[in-house]
């Protein structure tokens, strides 16, 4: 039964099912319904598809994510980023508007969801960890600049293409003569009322006396009343007959329920394209669904997550649709408006059936450009500047790692954007790990603590040499760490005794046994011991089950005063007494040195 | 001139060079030379190419080290490895045996020395470190494997293909029939031969009272007899009449010097196989390069090897060769019969330009199955596993990245092989530091050193509870600190202060520090404090970069044990002074308890 309860969510929550919660539901479903039909036309639009897919993708996906999610709150469904990917991915193989296009989105979906499941059912979901979020924000910034400046030809009236900034101001600059003033006319007054209505209504609603977040719902839903003028301000003035293009019609009736295609050679061209659709859709939702959850104390499986979001892109490949995942602006609705079970889900897929049922006709003259001005006006939420700033001051590396994605998705468009970024900044980290920080430390007088001794006053007893290594040491640093050491073995030719200090190591794999065998070797030779201290437990059991600590030619000590106190008991007692002198190398009983010969730039 | 001695590393020895360092080179170069030949011919026949190919690659390429690169001792030149690597990618874009493949072998010797160069002027070398060292050994075992399996049919004097293990059994048990039998009989007693010279020379040559580095040095020109043997054979019983392979008439002369023909389209067919051959040949070429300098407390500069061999490759570029890197077998003689200096590399070049002029003619009866034997006794020595056997008892991480590089290369070639290698050994590294260690930690009674409460009696006060962070925050494991932290949450709602502990936390990047930043904003919702304690020198100056630790709930401690000084000074004295109960978690006046409920398996 746990096992049924954990692959199937809706056993647990159909549990405490009742009235109230019936209502919640219900309510919350009529608010997203309202949201969710131009979306799904603007997003299905975006993609390049005709806008039933678009309605057919916001029907079974829902359903089957009410029963397989673990988020009581995200509204799946098809999203900006999702369409635009879907576009580039299908436009490879197809022309827009032809029957294999279609097709191509279709298994785009197919693909993904199998995917996704595949990856719930390994339990793969810590794979989207790799994905820095810096590194994602940057991609759905650049992304969204992208996917607002490819709805200017809606606005314009323009034909235009491309997958890239130049490639689509380029094209819409080339087709600049063509513009259509009944249709700028439109799009611009359709942008000016959605942002109107996105910071009036609002307090408007809260002046009539309506609660914060009732007028807040509310005032999300505007986009509908922008659609409602839209088709009104057409069908009057006949616009569509003077070049303003229009949805059309919309064939009526439930998604059909279809078996994709079994097409080996098509599905090998799109898997790459599926596997960054579904890892995206993945990683969007998965944050959106924990954000909300958190809020309410609820929890988050990933792993089966992955399977909800896979079934519902399954459902939508099995029905006629596109790839989906959670929307951000939409769950936040949902959530607000008190959606309290997945089955708000469910009823808002009952919304949408209806609509395809009924609404269509009346959908005839909705202009395109209003279907981009919403489009534009939800993309622009999505650009996050300040994540930017933010790691210009604190790590450089990110900032690398987030311009890189932006420019490269802005200049050759989302799939190279985003595998750049990700590639990228695991370079980065690896490159940052593979030349670790090594510091020299002595006792800080009066205790029984190490320090650097370029930041601290400390105490270094004579031909003894305690190196801190501030890193696991894996194959990337391993050598590093023997450079270090031998460098150090040249400029100190009264040496000892070289302790490795390691609280900081966390592992060490072979690359790195291979080298502290072979400092070990080396020191030996030049007359100089070995000794580890403060190496934690599970390395030291991975070091008892090797011959090195027999070459050793040292000892290993639980803490580092315990070597000092070993090595050098005078100096170290005399340090914990505070008595031993630090600044004056010279000094007796205890001749303390510092150890400027070999000081690094930039110590910690 | 300093920077002139850095890039010519020739000005620096060169002015110490006297007559006794000529001696040993003119020596060193004597003995290299009568050991090169033969080899040159065997790796150009492995490599698929007329033997003079494998002598011109001996010639040039040994001058441009000479001048640029800075092992004194190293003998550049054609390796077993090479020579596979160059099959594999010339056979892709043309016929062995065609004038294209000679021209694709010779781009690819162009392009590697391009990209090394490329490489050595950025100073990139520390790529090299990205390739670790278990997954090159397996991948010159499994090569080495490959390379014996494949000269068996010069052996058995039948006609065989394949770049793989089962390509190349296939082919050859599909040629079983044509086997000749002077051939096997020639093939069997030069293996036969070489390995009883191997053995027996050397402690012969002892007895005979020489000193056992001569007797070495003269042992491994053993191939030279038995290439003699072979050929007086084969000219006296007229074999090659009875269907014994020669290696024919080998055209005299020197090299002929030639710009590679600039055809943009077989570059990029060959870029990424030029660009492995120059990585691998460099890997395998610095680590040959440091143990023999180490022996002598020479230095290597990786960057300077780089543009050392980018030249050597270059000059095969343009002299009719083929990719070339240092041998190790060759350069441990060049290094044991006294090479003093890089003067015996260019030496070896005019002893390989006589042999070009003067010896051909002689090696026109040279039977291919001697050759084939010499390359099996080559590479065989080449394969190691008892690397393998280490890393199982060590580390199964490395084990698993071992054995799939074997299999890999064995079933699929070289060029995936490696590459297979390469990423699965990065994937494993990132897998393991993406759920890092977090230890819960306590006070050992006596002391002020604090250690996992599952390894150790320690004191832990209530209400308080410290988390050692064993890895350094990065975007692949920020998120599972978030989780890691709200799951204790959860379980322990008695909790006041919670304290990260952060010796082992070198760097924390954007999602790290954005994970950080949820945390303390999510414990302040429950009325938990969050506390720092050992920060390392520059986390802290990242830190105080950011608004973070103004937001910070609680503190910052430089120590552990400060911070259980000010939030518990009672427990954390009476745990000093050793007077803690440390098993009964009600004991007053210091409530210490264990904490069992957050227990994890496998603590550190």
């Amino acid at each position: 039964m746990r096992i049924l309860e954990r692959y199937f969510p809706i056993l647990e929550w159909g549990k405490a099912y009742n009235g109230q919660t019936l209502t919640s539901d219900v309510v919350a479903a009529l608010i997203v319904t309202v949201m969710l039909v131009p979306q799904s036309l603007a997003y299905a639009m975006l993609a390049g598809l005709p806008p039933e897919i678009g309605l057919y993708a916001s029907i079974l996906p829902l359903l089957a994510y009410a029963i397989f999610g673990t988020s009581r709150t995200m509204s799946v469904g098809p999203v900006a980023l999702l369409a635009l990917m879907t576009a580039v991915a299908a436009g490879r193989v197809a022309e827009a508007g032809t029957p294999e296009y279609i097709a191509a989105a279709l298994a785009l979906a197919f693909l993904s969801g199998a995917i996704l499941l595949v990856m719930g059912i390994l339990r793969l979901g810590f794979l989207a960890n790799f994905l820095s979020h810096p590194v994602v924000s940057s991609f759905v910034t650049a992304s969204g600049i992208l996917i607002a400046v490819s709805q200017l030809r809606h606005i314009l009236g323009v034909e235009a293409s491309g997958h890239n900034l130049p490639g689509i101001l380029t094209s819409i600059v080339g087709h600049i003569s063509d513009i259509n003033l009944p249709t700028v006319g439109i799009g611009i007054a359709a942008l000016a009322l959605l942002y109107g209505l996105r910071f009036a209504t609002k307090p408007f609603l809260k002046r009539m006396g309506l609660p914060a977040t009732l007028a807040g719902v509310i005032s999300k839903t505007g986009p509908v009343l922008v659609v409602l003028a839209g088709i009104l301000i057409v069908q009057v003035c006949g616009l569509h007959e003077r070049g303003v293009r229009i949805v059309g019609e919309i064939p009526r009736g439930l998604p059909p329920i279809s078996v994709p295609e079994f097409d080996l050679t098509l599905w090998r061209r799109l898997l790459e394209s599926a596997a960054l659709i579904a890892v995206i859709g993945f990683v969007e939702s998965i944050a959106i669904a924990q954000t909300l959850a958190a809020k309410r104390r609820q929890r988050i499986e990933p792993d089966q997550e992955l399977i909800g979001l896979g079934m519902s892109n399954l459902a939508a490949g099995f029905s006629g649709g596109f790839p989906v995942t959670g929307g951000f602006a939409r769950s936040a609705v949902n959530f607000d408006a008190g959606a309290a079970t997945p089955t708000a889900g469910a009823f808002t897929a009952l919304g949408l059936a209806l609509a395809t049922q009924f609404l269509t006709p009346f959908l005839f003259y909705l202009p395109q450009a209003v279907l981009a001005a919403t489009i534009i006006v939800a993309v622009i939420s999505l650009i996050d500047l300040r994540t930017l700033c933010q790691a210009w001051g604190y790590s450089k590396t990110d900032f690398l790692a987030m311009t890189t994605t932006i420019v490269v998705t802005l200049a050759f468009g989302v799939e190279l954007g985003v595998s750049t970024g990700v590639g990228l900044s695991i370079l980065l980290h690896l490159y940052n790990t593979s030349r670790p920080h090594f510091a020299f430390v002595g006792q800080v007088p009066g205790t029984q603590h190490f320090r650097n001794v370029n930041r601290h006053a400390v105490v270094v007893p004579e031909h003894i040499l305690t190196i801190r290594v501030d890193e696991s040491l894996y194959f990337a640093n391993a050598r590093f760490l023997e450079d270090t050491v031998y460098n150090v073995l040249a400029s100190r030719p009264d040496l000892k005794h070289l302790i490795l200090m390691c609280p900081a190591v966390n592992r060490i794999d072979m690359s790195g046994l291979e080298s502290l065998e072979a400092i070990n070797e080396r020191l030996m030779e030049a007359g100089v011991t070995l000794h580890l201290s403060e190496v934690k437990g599970p390395v030291m059991d991975g070091l008892r089950r090797t011959h090195f600590l027999e070459a050793l030619s040292g000892q290993v000590f639980l803490h580092q005063y315990e070597a000092m106190e070993t090595l050098a008991p005078d100096c170290a007692h005399a340090a914990t007494a505070g008595t031993a002198v630090t600044t004056q190398p010279q000094a007796e009983p205890c001749p303390s040195q510092t150890i400027a010969g070999v000081k690094r730039q930039g110590g910690r």
